[in-house]
């Protein structure tokens, strides 16, 4: 089963041919997630041949065009193309002011809801649970409210060892106990779970941190997670820069990473001034060396 | 010098990868200007090599998505970018909102001003006027209030033919005289101004409808234009569905043509639906056969 993150855009404030603004597409078990929605989203997802009417949940860090200017284009699609099922906003409540303006402007409305949930930007937040995934948002430091979103796979009951199990003809309410993990006497037989069980895979995980500051403050949200997107929008030679206008260099990203003991480490949201990614991950590697700086359309299986 | 229209996006309300949402950038003897903004647009300036930064007037035809929603994302670039000139925008008065809210949601303001000038959508208006161009709005007819744009080259002086005149050493004022088609006795000869000078080019002319119906009310606005561009989101086999969105046909753009007696005729807006452009030329050459179904990137010069 899938857990897939596409890479829509690898640039920063300002967009350029190479590097868009930032949204990612995630594929986690044939569920449809959009994480931010700067301007030309909707063309990436094409490009990119993402799923992108099964999207139920779009999650919108913050309020800055970067990060949302795509989203009003991307929903009047989904909406020309006969879309019913509501979509799921988790986003700074501002956003519905944007949609409604947009609206009440342009006389046109869609024919599905759209449910906004407001982002807790003082804790760590479940906003969406079912039986495959939960979904935590994360207060990050940005100059303006913000948040990083954490994506964790439910752990899957054990897998039965089905030569083991035909021989014996157990009833199904014993088979889901030693799915659970328990030994039971069926026909005065001891059945002991992990003799007719394996464990199921590690459940993954996946943090995502848009724009912030370096903040010591994310680490206990991204901890050993498998695989961390950071942003790093300048590279150390700028850290004045990187301060002032709370952003991360690719240093800094990577030191989150190695003081969370993460995985593998993403980064990304590069300044346009700079052509060349790779001495973003040059530079993070001295730190963490496991980093990858992204480009649009890369994809990351975990 | 330049009349130079750069097409940067061919389709309708669903923009693809092949055709980008309606955008157009003009260069009018140095004289820049964009006529609507539709998402991608400033990805899309970059792409073509458009001077986008000497932009100074922005005409926003009518505020559905696909017409300005790539305004905010190049505003912002632009701001980045250190620009501190003022923009000029031509638009309803209810963009001005739309940037306000973006403003106080974002946290940030520009370094320029934008002046906006509300667009009249009653009658034909004189929107800008230099020694160059004059650049007027007129109503079409959409299911929102929409204008077309028209440009109109100020038709210069007559020219000097260097070679009679330098014998003569005719004073300065005097050969503003001639330029402007003065006969005038000097030293007791008559100068005949159209011996001395050659008339100038024809000014040359541009009209811009996008997004609108059939509508006989435009022809006496874009009569006799060097080139009209008119929307066609449609074929023939879809009238019924343009008339109920209030758009047109290739062939209805070709009719405005014929009856407008343009010289020649560009079209674009395609429904996403349509894969192949050229069976909209194909419509529109039965009824106006100097016609054009444009591409992205497409360039026309007058």
């Amino acid at each position: 089963m899938k857990f897939e993150i596409t890479i829509l855009g690898s640039g920063g404030a300002i967009p350029t041919i190479h590097k868009r603004s930032t949204s990612q597409f995630l594929n986690i078990q044939d569920r449809f997630f959009l994480l931010d929605c700067g301007e030309g989203t909707q063309i990436q997802l094409r490009k990119y041949h993402c799923k992108y009417a099964k999207i139920n949940h779009i999650f919108i860090s913050h309020l800055h065009g970067d990060h949302y200017l795509g989203l009003l284009g991307l929903l009047s699609t989904l909406n020309l193309l006969g879309r019913t099922s509501p979509i799921k906003l988790y986003a700074p409540a501002e956003l519905k002011e944007i949609i409604d303006l947009h609206f009440k402007i342009s006389g046109k409305s869609f024919r599905f809801n759209i449910e906004l949930f407001e982002l807790n930007f003082n804790e760590k937040t479940l906003l969406f649970e079912d039986s495959v995934v939960k979904v935590y948002s994360f207060p990050v430091d940005h100059s303006v409210p913000c948040c990083g979103f954490l994506f964790e796979e439910i752990k899957k009951e054990r897998n039965i060892i089905k030569k083991k199990i035909e021989k014996q003809q157990i009833p199904f309410h014993i088979l889901r106990k030693l799915k659970n993990g328990e030994d039971f006497t069926y026909n005065d037989i001891l059945l002991k779970s992990d003799e007719y069980t394996t464990d199921s895979p590690d459940p993954r995980s996946y943090a995502y941190c848009a724009d912030t500051a370096y903040s010591e403050k994310i680490i206990p949200h991204i901890k050993h997670v498998d695989l961390l997107y950071h942003e790093a929008t300048f590279l150390e030679e700028m850290k004045d820069r990187a301060i002032k206008t709370q952003h991360s260099t690719a240093k800094d990203a990577a030191t989150i990473a190695m003081k969370g003991e993460v995985k593998k480490l993403i980064i990304g949201h590069f300044s346009a001034r700079y052509n060349e990614v790779s001495h973003f991950e040059k530079e993070a590697k001295t730190v963490f060396s496991n980093t990858i700086a992204v480009s649009d359309g890369d994809t990351f299986n975990l």
